[in-house]
């Protein structure tokens, strides 16, 4: 006898993300979707948030790729048996929602919380990149992200597009919108505010503190040193990143190997001979965060250094919260 | 009573590094200047190599931006009067010739030291970086890059300029040459050989190791543990780094900042309110390097982070070494 079909909702159905999250739930048999946007569609299904929250009510799931007030609407119209997978900050740094990268901590759904949150795209690939590496003692983390425009939506890829094309085709080049600079031919500095001097962490754009504050919480190490600079290069969809590791114990390079080997949801892209490494054009389009370039500190013989490159609508936000739903349809 | 005029050869003269020390000499009322490259050019007034002995040999300085090979040569055949400033990598680790950032090490030109080594670019750009923090006593150098497509040479820049014309165009993609894989709408991993397992730096890039080994020298710190992670982005000309520095002992932002302001050879760009911070397309054609995103790590208090982007071509290259010969000049 077949299970009863559940039902889930997409918040957030027409962004990036939301339309990630349909394409993997398509010829999915166990599941009804539901497609909700800030705007109705009627052409593509997709329900104005205004006038769904019938329909929402009847979901036993809802997958939100909308905004931190979405976010925070759905979460205090929740009813007592749904579950809020919430790919916005809104509830990320708050105590009470686990933060969560399956792969890492999925044994916090035992408990079936009502809200999870899914970390930002950044933390969620560096996590898998740190987790075979927990068994060494990891005393101290420092990264350096290469970015995709993919990050600021659909409309930081058309930005982007448009200004490959005049580059490409020696036209002028338009006004940025979305970046605060042209990223085509550059290199920016992430486009997340910097926090003030009066805060902690004065001089960091609010990315890098998603990273640090996520990546502490779901290692569960709330005073781990992480030092983090975010950086967008002109990629399309996939991020990359350089990480070092102070370890608490010495491990040989071949220890390195077999960590990351034998890691879930991470694949070894490290071809000494052919220079082949992680790289973003062939992270895309696929779940696996390809790690690679391991090597030893010469100096430090207790610090690795590694690349990772991860797909950042996929593993960094879509892909990460299906895998949390399905770890609820699994309790 | 006007000077004599100064005999100056540019050996490589039809390459990047080359032709930007052309430019930068052109106009120069103390200097005659000898073009040599592998191949004649007559039209460009440019000599072959092997027929331009008897010009090199009456010269007072030789610029070498040549091969490693044609340094060696140079080198062997030198008069006693002549100096070479050497741009390859064939001397920079050699004991008995000096390795010169003029803002740092200068001094080591007062005993007239007959060849001396122009560093690497992306080390030029570092320890211009690290040179102000000196004084506060650096103990641990962690760098990841995000070099230009110019550092592999015209051939690179060709490369990546086809490529982008291919991505604007949505043309297929003309296959790699210069660099192992597709460098536009990608980042690379350095396109340098990796250290083998039986050498020190197993697994390290020859450019990696080149920074390391370099730094250790300019800053006279043979043992200092510097981690570096090369890598290539879709850039045309000015190379970026991300840097972290562990210091002796604890500073404020503020000064960090005047630390910067008052360096030789670097321009702050730090506008916290614009995201407004160092850039390579803003780097490029300039002698500055741009430093800025200035700031503490949240958990290590001895430990700050900053940017730096310069043009690869110019103090990376051609500037530094023609710096060093009018270091020689005001002796």
């Amino acid at each position: 006898m077949a299970l009863p079909r559940k039902k889930v909702a997409i918040v957030g159905a027409t962004g990036l993300v939301g339309i990630e999250m349909q394409a993997q739930l398509q010829g999915r048999k166990d599941l009804d979707c539901v497609l909700v946007a800030s705007t109705a569609r009627p052409e593509l299904k997709v329900l104005a948030l205004e006038s769904a929250w019938q329909e929402l009510k009847a979901c036993d799931f809802i997958l939100n790729a909308s905004s931190n007030d979405v976010a925070q609407e759905l979460g205090a119209k929740l009813g007592a048996h749904q579950v809020l997978i919430d790919n916005s900050s809104a509830y990320r740094m708050d105590p009470q929602v686990p933060l969560v990268v399956p792969e890492l901590n999925s044994d916090v759904l035992k408990a079936r919380p009502r809200i999870v949150a899914n970390p930002n795209c950044t933390t969620i690939l560096l996590c898998l990149g740190l987790a075979p590496l927990r068994s060494f003692g990891i005393e101290r983390v420092t990264v350096s992200t290469y970015q995709a425009a993919s990050g600021a939506g659909i409309k930081g890829m058309e930005e982007l597009s448009l200004q490959l094309q005049a580059l490409g085709r020696r036209e002028a080049m338009p006004r940025p919108q979305v970046f605060p600079f042209v990223l085509a031919g550059n290199v920016l500095s992430h486009n997340t505010p910097i926090r003030s001097e009066s805060l902690e962490g004065a001089g960091h754009n609010e990315e890098e503190w998603k990273v640090l504050q996520e990546t502490r919480k779901i290692l569960n190490r709330p005073d781990l040193p992480i030092s983090v600079t975010c950086m967008r290069v002109p990629v399309e969809r996939a991020h990359t990143e350089s990480v070092s590791v102070d370890l608490m114990s010495r491990l040989s390079l071949s220890e390195l190997r077999r960590a990351f080997q034998s890691a879930v949801g991470v694949r070894l892209v490290d071809d000494w001979e052919k220079n082949h490494f992680p790289m973003p054009i062939e992270a895309q389009n696929q779940d696996a965060v390809l790690v690679g370039r391991l090597r030893k500190d010469p100096s430090l013989e207790k610090t690795v250094h590694f690349l990772l490159a991860g797909d950042q609508i996929r593993k960094g936000a879509a892909t990460n919260a299906i895998q949390i739903m399905d770890h609820f349809l699994s309790l």
